[in-house]
């Protein structure tokens, strides 16, 4: 294929790969008329996602808060070879896996999985990093703690608000924003996690308490932290704290790492070690 | 037909009526991995949208908050039109007009009407009232007023909290749920526009202040509310206060009027005008 030829690839559970442009999707799937599903978004390298345990682990109780019956690990780890099944596998994309609630009035969810490029966009943030705003997101960082009914912690499908915060960001001229509660803490990005350094420290914010979504790719770092000469934490943080840390940066499956450059155009970091932790991530392709 | 066969239909921008049963949307649609779309439920009566021209100004209003082309009235109009070709005339029915973003990779919104009979519980609402408990927001009545990514008065299809909202009042035993701010302030119902009663005025909560969605139905209400011998006006109210008034509603396209009965299980109302709103709204026929 030439190189600028866009790679897409779908499978859809108990029927396999289908063709890229096939619909799958009923006008009445609830996944479209009511945002009413969870998803997770993989890294592909080497032709496999990275960490799909902990995307699985993840995805099942984001389905638990939304009290969707999630296929079991083994049906989907096999749908995410089927969707692989034709990917080159020197190829980095992205892997969308998802299981809406189905069709209104049926029994069954709906559970497919896409391949696609990553996007040039988070290539040029993981290599030469991200100017970032804050906003807020009008709640106190306890207030998903009583409340189930706001499904703190599940990554459903309903990213209206997720999309319209980084579309305000770039009519801003910024890249990303960094959401911040009713108080001023900061809590995460529309489709990332804030890691930061500090004393030696690799800190993200916790999720429990503030219902943000628990990161992958920052819970595998903060897990392997000793391996790259950090300690790791939990900590509430503000957008001052955060610009005067040695280092800042937003995680993702997709992106990988990106430095957070600046936050309301303060400059943020000091030296920071984007590159060894790049390179520790396993994004170390080439620059966009 | 027999009567306990369920009806749907559905036409697509561009294409015209197809099968309900056939997929229209590609797994790589934003309205489905992103919930990043736009809709409207109209009530289906005498083979015709009711409201429709309010539902498609609104309609236009949210798709400006997300940054979406909305096609023209006109061809939104001729799309009803071919969900309805072969609708039942007599047959009660709920219409969603649904606007995506499209594919991820395009540059085209994907635009689609569906129509299906009005649900039972919906029915069984209209007719014998519902039990509503209270859920907070977690932020102030005043929240989403600067902030546009917040998306504000926009109807969204990411309804997943909307719907978990409803799940977790069925959980309890009751049938709805009325939405509070941070301070304690009434807001709106997932589905629904909340209406009251009170000194011979019938009120609503102010959209603009709070970011609430502008009720297609609770609008038409207030604006005609001199037919029915009331005044007309905008206001916050407590549960407290709601409690104590003449009578409640929750308002929507579907299930037209709804008296609310119960509030976190204090009994609402004294003798309120509910079967007059009704018959006076349209929504007059055979109880569930």
């Amino acid at each position: 294929m030439a190189s600028g030829e866009v790679y897409r690839a779908v499978a859809v559970l108990g029927r396999g790969a289908v063709a890229p442009d096939a619909p799958i999707l009923t006008g009445d799937d609830l996944g479209v008329l009511r945002g009413d599903g969870v998803f997770e978004s993989l890294h592909i390298r080497d032709g496999q996602p990275w960490l799909l345990e902990d995307h699985l682990a993840r995805m099942a109780r984001s389905a638990a808060g939304l009290g969707l019956e999630l296929p079991d690990r083994v049906a989907l780890t096999e749908l995410t070879g089927q969707a692989l099944a034709g990917w080159p596998r020197k190829r980095e994309g992205v892997m969308r896996l998802v299981c809406t609630r189905g069709r209104e009035d049926g029994d069954q969810v709906t559970v497919f999985a896409t391949v696609a490029d990553v996007p040039r966009a988070v290539l040029h943030g993981r290599h030469h990093g991200v100017a970032v705003l804050t906003a807020s997101l009008g709640f106190r960082a306890d207030a998903r703690q009583q409340a189930p009914w706001l499904l703190g912690g599940a990554k459903t499908v309903s990213y209206a608000v997720n999309m319209a915060s980084l579309r305000w960001a770039a009519s801003h001229g910024a890249d990303d924003v960094l959401w911040l509660s009713a108080e001023g803490y900061c809590l995460e990005a529309p489709t990332s996690t804030l890691v930061w350094l500090v004393g030696g420290r690799l800190c993200t914010v916790p999720s429990e308490r503030t219902g943000i979504l628990a990161g992958t790719t920052a819970r595998w770092l903060l897990r392997h932290a000793d391996r790259v000469g950090y300690e790791a934490g939990e900590a509430m943080v503000t957008p001052a704290e955060l610009a005067a840390a040695e280092g800042a940066w937003l995680l993702s499956s997709v992106r990988g790492v990106a430095e957070i450059r600046t936050l309301d155009a303060v400059p943020v970091g000091s030296a920071p070690p984007t590159v060894r932790l790049r390179e520790f991530l396993g994004f170390s392709g080439p620059p966009a």
